[in-house]
């Protein structure tokens, strides 16, 4: 599926917060196995993007519907997907804000990089298939992360 | 304060979750006001969002120390930030998650934008004073948010 609403919540152990609809195939799934991976997609994969976000799972293979490479993960049975720049493996820690928000606390239990992929650009979903492409970097002196 | 960890949770209410270190000043403010402003800054302000970062509210008045201008909200005794392009004001909804990862979950009570900001750009942080500025937009067509 693809997924806009998350969040850091902890560096260690890492932590991602994120909001999964309970209408998605991936929110049962997820329940079920207790784990999954977020895959980062590079700009060139935009328009896959939306399309994977507007068809179900539960009727098509998106991997082969839309030519997506799975690989195997090392933690989880989930796939990672080899076109995206980096892959985490979680696990679901906490799930006490499902019920009312669909908000699940994951624990990254391996990250991947792609290192073929040399500074990729981030997309930020501002709704409606709008997308925020990442662009100059801007590096100030600070004293904390 | 200068927060990074947020993400959206919910469109009606609008919620936001957030993650408010127990270490800052904020944490101890939200916690006994349950109500707070969140003011997103635009690139120009990306020094002193570093700045207002890396000292505590304990000790100075970050208004008058950073040149910021404190704006009457309609709905919350916290000021907005005049110089930011949009603040939201928000109360506290929940606080299930603040003991385990300091973990609000905001309702956003009112919203303001700045009119005369056209198009402004956010500032996405990457750690120890490195940001991502906004850059194009790409626009796909899509049947959902």
């Amino acid at each position: 599926m693809t997924m806009s609403w998350h969040m850091m919540v902890e560096f260690e152990p890492p932590l991602i917060a994120c909001v999964v609809s309970n209408a998605n195939f991936s929110f049962a799934a997820l329940r079920a196995t207790r784990e999954c991976v977020i895959a980062i997609p590079p700009r060139k994969l935009a328009a896959t993007v939306v399309t994977v976000g507007n068809v179900s799972g539960r009727n098509i293979d998106k991997f082969t519907e839309f030519g997506l490479t799975p690989m195997t993960a090392a933690r989880v049975a989930a796939p990672l997907i080899a076109e995206c720049f980096a892959n985490l493996e979680c696990s679901v820690s906490d799930t006490r804000l499902v019920p009312k928000y669909n908000l699940f606390i994951l624990e990254v239990l391996k990250a991947w990089i792609d290192p073929a992929q040399k500074r990729p650009k981030t997309l930020h979903h501002q709704g409606f298939g709008t997308f925020v492409v990442d662009g100059p970097t801007i590096k100030l002196k600070s004293a904390k992360p």
